[in-house]
């Protein structure tokens, strides 16, 4: 499984999110090494402020399994997931979880809490952790031009 | 502020979900003391892991106003929000929660984290608890069906 390939498609979605203005986060949800969803951000366009990546990518992919069990499925996204994202991660059963920028303010898996370690919880995704310097490059650009 | 009042229509939301076979949770949500949107449990007809019914009824509340940000807004829920509800709360800036049962298994506001209190994020809804009996009798007649 080559994990930084699929990262890379990740990054792929959060440069979209980057040309629309949205923070510059992207998703996609792979299964048998084929990519089965790709979402990016799209708080800001949807007004929806569960339209995270990984909470898009997740409804597609269970959308097209007709399932809300993604057993088998692997998730990619760029930066560390936030609270929300984790328990998303947690209710569809995700098998493995890979990310890349660890995201200090709002990171559910090392940063704020370790939810998607947490013993307590009815399951438990393998986590992955691989340094990811593009995808945090893209978002320092994003927020030092918000900034300006 | 009736609390009970809403909390009931958030009860009579359960009972749809009961009837339909979904664990049987309900949400409001209401500003200037009108109800906005509401909403149930329906994971298990949309086959969609996210469609909790505090998620459902965010999302339909910042689809009437076309805006991710429910300020002004107060939820309400039949039962202890889950880690997942938790973060859309925080992301959607719920000025209030209400809530009936605790869960010990899933929730997020007292049960397995503080999320909802955690000075740690950049948003802390008012948080309160109420007493409420049918919510959760109602979770437990749907269990002890679902065990038969």
């Amino acid at each position: 499984m080559n994990h930084l390939f699929f990262l890379r498609e990740a990054l792929k979605e959060a440069e979209k999110a980057f040309s629309l203005g949205e923070v510059p986060i992207g998703a996609v949800i792979v299964k048998d090494n084929q990519i089965i969803s790709r979402a990016f951000n799209r708080k800001e366009f949807l007004q929806d402020p569960t339209a995270h990546a990984e909470i898009l990518a997740i409804r597609e992919a269970a959308l097209k399994f007709n399932s809300w069990r993604l057993n088998d499925c692997i998730l990619y996204t760029t930066v560390e997931p936030c609270v929300m994202c984790c328990g998303a991660i947690i209710q569809a059963r995700l098998k493995t979880v890979v990310y890349g920028v660890p995201d200090k303010k709002f990171g559910g898996v090392e940063s704020l809490y370790s939810i998607l370690g947490d013993e307590r919880n009815n399951h438990r995704p393998e986590v992955i952790k691989i340094e990811f310097p593009p995808a945090e490059e893209l978002l320092k650009r994003f927020f030092k031009i918000l900034r300006k």
